[in-house]
């Protein structure tokens, strides 16, 4: 029996959304579907118990964080990150390469979505065919992360879906360095490539590995022939499972969404293929629409420990803090089915938020987390049914 | 039917050791029973949805700082704190009186637990025979909490067992002050019953509230004569529900279980005996054999925040931020049936501690809680089979 495929199940007949399933030894990913993070294997307020509850198909955690604390081998010993954390449902984990580069040149959402931002603490000390050295945020001291080390850490977190180590260039640099950076990236991928097939070749030392399978990356930044290049090479000359959209997006969310709309649809449809540090659901709607298969991003639940619910329509949060929900009986949402919505009041959650009460994180996390999923049914459902964008219209409504 | 009912069960052979049931509108509490602390309407990191899947039976909230935050008329347009908190078990409500006198005079645990302490944030201003006016922790307004106010504000909160309002002594006062302020305590004991059968008969601005019934406090420190005073005074003077002891314990364990031995079993059986501030699984290993029906304590919820889970045995608890759990791929309890040892390990839990993720919290309360109604549990069975001393020694074996 097979351990891993990926299919697309529906093809949209007005642009290139789709549906589809990608099998993992950990169950099946419905798919267009939300990745949540578990930075250092925890969703920070909520369980893996309370995430699978909240119809949860995928949580992804960081090379980067986890190979500081507690580090792989601890984890490779406990069985693997899904025994770690109690989590039986398929997962991902990144290379490590995004936190480098973001918590080495400045904020990483400011990074990938392209606000310009002061440099600092500047923890990336250097990039050069080995590896990236940088300084752990925990004892400063010096760490070299390298496709080899990555893939290796990676084995020992044992996560079902893992990348390539790949730089993510920052969006400020030129196309001169864009381009150096995407081809030493792409010879990176293939070293973690090899990497990986060494390593399930001689599986001993690896604690918690079961079947990996990994997942490129797409590069180029915000130009077109180095995109295409890029698109080239994963798809000609790389022999992975899936294929991620990463680098620079560009400066706005128009450069982000044009270079989405030009790298996904020519990645055809032998791949799924996933979008790096995207969960607005405005965009969500967008993209889907270029053939995007998986998203992940931080903002549901880092929005949920800032007191802000997610919703429907054009303004799409609420936030909890507000005076005015000090005395509103109703929920966040009428028709949610969520533990949250069914069983407590927005005055109530106002009040846990005031008073700092720490349940009002885990409960607006509750939410958001169940908010998502069901965006990611109603989406599914409306491709399936071919009417993707009257499901967005009335979303929006 | 009866709405409200206290019955004993069944009663040791060899002490004082009783079962029995409180029967209330929103169900019926098992004791001896253990009431947790959900001080401004919620249990810190846990929600009712969970307290309840963990076998909790009765919760009580803090009329003194729900009436600065959100405001008891608030909670009672809500329905009461009941739907407020959407917790449909029995719930009970202190006076407000302990919280001014605790948070004016200095530490709370360190004042009924007996340990000297400097005097500090004294937001405490007077007390006179109307009642006592402190200063808001919140904003620095005049309040003024009277036995009436009080009452009223229990009114609006709902629970379904409440107190009447008294001035908790502290315990470096001498034997003057703590009679004259007993005496206070037991007028205005009367006028918080008078108030709320005045209310009861004028329901209409009382949003939430239903029926609901007072207990007395007993007052008189470390003085024996004092005690006896008022203990007559509860059971001849008043036609209250349920007795609590309250007041100064001493400054010691020793004073502390002397003043109960002496106090509970003079209390009889025909109200249930609540003991309040108490809930070392020691203490009520010891306690319950003087008749005390119910405990109430922060330090479960409170300790679990600070990575301290309970175990059985001599030791009691164990620290999960210590190092030597950072590879210990066992349970807090590998015989602990609750869902955090079901589902995490202590490696993975001193991890979550270690990393600041909020999930600990949350972990490590659920074990808590489920622990010490576990524990209450224990002890009942063992009072039904009258054999209370062999399950304490297994309990600490």
């Amino acid at each position: 029996m097979k351990k891993f495929s990926w299919n697309v199940k529906k093809s949209s007949t007005k642009n290139n959304a789709r549906t589809g399933e990608i099998l993992t030894p950990h169950g099946k990913i419905h798919t267009p579907a939300f990745i949540f993070c578990a930075t250092k294997a925890s969703l920070k307020s909520f369980s893996t118990v309370e995430a699978k509850k909240n119809n949860t198909q995928i949580i992804l955690s960081n090379t980067y964080h986890l190979m500081l604390q507690p580090g792989g081998e601890l984890i490779a010993n406990h069985g693997g990150l899904h025994k770690f954390m109690n989590w039986e449902g398929p997962m991902l984990t990144d290379s490590g390469g995004f936190q480098i580069f973001s918590l080495g040149h400045g904020s990483v959402a400011d990074e990938i979505k392209g606000r310009s931002n002061a440099i600092k603490n500047k923890s990336l000390l250097n990039i050069n065919e080995e590896g990236s050295l940088f300084k752990s945020y925990l004892d400063g001291s010096f760490k070299l992360l390298s496709p080899e080390k990555s893939i290796q850490i990676q084995r020992n977190l044992g996560a079902d879906l893992i990348l390539v180590f790949d730089e993510c260039t920052p969006f400020h640099v030129d196309k001169t360095y864009t381009n150096s950076s995407m081809k030493r990236s792409h010879r990176w991928a293939i070293r973690s490539f090899n990497s990986l097939n060494t390593n399930i070749k001689f599986k001993s030392g690896f604690g918690s590995a079961g079947e990996q399978k990994l997942y490129g990356i797409v590069q180029g930044g915000i130009y077109e022939d180095l995109r295409e290049e890029s698109i080239d090479f994963n798809l000609n000359k790389m022999d992975t499972f899936g294929i991620a959209i990463g680098g620079s997006l560009g400066s706005s969310k128009e450069e982000m969404y044009k270079v989405v709309k030009f790298s996904a649809p020519k990645l055809g449809n032998k791949h799924p293929i996933h979008l790096l540090g995207i969960g607005d659901p405005n965009d969500i709607w967008n993209l889907v629409k270029s053939g995007i298969d998986t998203f992940d991003c931080v903002s549901p639940t880092r929005l949920a420990r800032h007191g802000t619910a997610l919703i429907k329509g054009k303004k799409g949060k609420l936030n909890i803090k507000n005076v005015r929900f000090g005395k509103d009986l109703s929920p966040i949402d009428k028709n949610c089915q969520c533990s949250t919505c069914r069983n407590y009041s927005l005055a109530y959650l106002h009040h846990l938020f005031k008073s700092g009460e720490l349940l009002g994180l885990n409960l607006i996390t509750s939410h958001n987390i169940f908010f998502m999923n069901n965006l990611m049914s109603i989406i599914r459902d409306s491709i399936e049914n071919d009417n993707l964008e009257r499901a967005e219209k009335e979303w929006f409504s």
